[in-house]
């Protein structure tokens, strides 16, 4: 339910209330207003059922609670490697323990009538595997970021999407919450006129070495394939336009046992065609970072932090002045859940399809060659 | 005079009252507390006498009104092209006026022994020239930044100022105020742990299409030479390292009237020897940025603005709390004004000399290769 339909929902009830009511009010006003502020939801509509693929810490914290928040989406089924953790979920969640799966029986939800989509919460690696295999059981998709490693493996599965003619959608999240939109629409607007520089940075220091996001075959790489993303995917969508041309510049630190594989720290330049440029950092080896300023003739806009699961934070400069910007909080896993949930029940095409993810994914590829290579990438 | 100098001078002040009076205070204490907040100052000391060269905006509005709060510095001379706009400023800082020059008889200042220093407030073109010309009349100098507009121009001024023993100085205020020298204490002690990434953005809206500033041949170059150089002097004083390599990203918007002779953005990354990344931004076409952020591996320290003339803040992150650090107020141009007369009365070498002016100049001019050539520059 959208806020400024809750918002209608409130405003009629207390009309209705005065209208008839209004001797009671001089009396009992306290109360009524106490009990027209307290709205019984409608009973939800039809719900999509969802199986979470990869029962790591993203599916535990952020997505299997996020369907309490979901208005098109239940869960209905885990595929884990891990039975103990996978029934431990399902009491937790009510899933049917029959709708239980492993790595091996994953294709056999080709017979599960009560799976419509699939989110693949696995490793990056895992991605390109699992969401062909889901497509080729007949489920639609979603694929956490990033979309898989490498610009190939993207095109693999939106074939086999198109093929299966189901959804394939990437789990990008900020495109589907309050405070991004907020800075998409400013962008777009010009509202405080063109944009000429987007400063972006995200990155974290990065603990346990033997995680999976620092091995190279599953993570498809460091700091840029996890986090750094973030900092494209925002040069990306606050443009609305693809880079042209990209700088970049690596380091890792020699002996830290965590970067044996995978790069620490990747900066990186882009040009976009309209002349905007972006400065974007990415790192797993500097104190968390997770912010954009977009500058523009006339000011700036900020979100510090700008794409963090909550408490995001919006800042405006214009005429000598800073504002913070306060908007809706929203659950960004149920949104964008609940999004792909209406494209498949409305046959739509989602905002962030697996083309998306491949234009990220081809980017990426130029910035490591532009690291590399010490030249300029044109794209 | 040093704030914690002029503490003790009030904490002496007020025990001696208390000594000497304890009854009257009884009776005259809220008059007494009143006198002994108002200190006199001492007589300053010897003060060297200061020629300003070149009447601009600059000189007008931030050094002579600064000379009020010198303790080792005094307006003696001013040298300009416009007699009317020398007189009147004569008149108001009480400058004789027969110590009022033109760019003609400038070298005769040789024979004022009033002027031991000349400041060089001029379009950065013709720094290099009255520079030289000051060196040779026997003078010590104080030079505007950038230094000049090449690095060929720099060596020649190092050079006569080494021939004539006189001290050059290049005017990197933020080097002597309390804010940035807190920031570089706090980089070169670790206090956050070791440096990873520093974040220096600096730019504004540059007005009148005709003003020197946008004049190739006075101006050197567009925003780097006259905003963008102090994204890349924080970058070289908070990690007190020379960079080994550049990358650059440059743009101007077609058909503005305002560049049509020097670039508007210019966007560059850093590489320094222990391994530590800059990624900054210069430009005259976004609406005013000030800042710079160094990201260590235990939080970050910001200044935002960084390097106005005034209003400077600095923001300490540490295990998840952001601190605001209150330092000293301090007029800029007053304290690089004394830290040279220092010099010379103590012939002591400046803390920016010339050599400094020279690495930043041969730094832009790689930074303007990186940008044209598409490729990495190494120093």
């Amino acid at each position: 339910m959208s806020d400024s339909f809750a918002r209608e929902i409130t405003r009629r009830g207390f009309i209705t209330k005065v209208g008839q009511g209004v001797m009671a009010a001089n009396f009992a006003g306290p109360l009524l207003k106490g009990a027209a502020a307290v709205q019984v939801p409608d009973p939800p509509g039809k719900k999509l059922g969802w199986a979470i693929v990869g029962l790591g810490s993203l599916a535990i914290n952020q997505i299997l609670p996020a369907f309490a928040k979901c208005e098109k989406s239940k869960v209905v089924a885990l595929v884990s490697g891990h039975l103990d953790k996978a029934n431990k979920l399902a009491l937790r969640y009510g899933v049917d323990p029959k709708n239980i799966y492993n790595y091996q029986n994953y294709d056999t939800i080709k017979d599960n009538p009560e799976v419509d989509i699939i989110y693949i919460a696995l490793p990056n690696g895992m991605h390109a595997e699992y969401s062909v295999r889901g497509h080729q059981a007949g489920k639609h998709v979603l694929s956490e970021k990033p979309m898989a490693n490498t610009p190939a493996e993207c095109k693999q599965m939106v074939d086999t999407a198109r093929k299966a003619n189901r959804k394939l959608m990437v789990a990008y999240r900020c495109r589907y919450e309050p405070y991004n939109q907020e800075a998409i629409r400013m962008a777009q607007r010009q509202e405080l006129g063109p944009m000429k520089v987007i400063l972006a940075d995200h990155g974290f220091n990065i603990g346990d070495p033997t995680q999976w996001r620092l091995n190279k075959t599953l993570a498809g790489g460091g700091s840029l394939m996890d986090i750094g993303i973030y900092s494209l995917q925002a040069a990306r969508y606050l443009t609305g336009e693809e880079p042209t041309e990209i700088n970049a510049m690596m380091y890792t630190t020699p002996g830290d046992v965590r970067f044996k594989e995978v790069e620490e720290t990747i900066n990186f330049q882009l040009r976009f065609p309209s002349g905007i440029l972006a400065n974007c950092t990415s790192s797993y080896g500097y104190s968390g970072q997770n912010r954009y300023r977009v500058v523009t003739t006339k000011g700036w806009f900020e979100l510090e932090p700008a794409t963090q699961y909550s408490g995001l934070r919006m800042y405006v400069h214009h005429d000598n002045i800073t504002e913070e910007r306060l908007l809706p909080v929203r659950d960004h896993f149920a949104l964008e859940m609940d999004h792909l949930s209406a494209c498949v029940m409305e046959n739509k095409d989602p905002l962030t399809p697996g083309e998306e993810g491949l234009r990220d994914l081809t980017i990426m590829t130029g910035i490591y060659e532009a690291a590399r290579s010490g030249k300029t990438v044109k794209l």
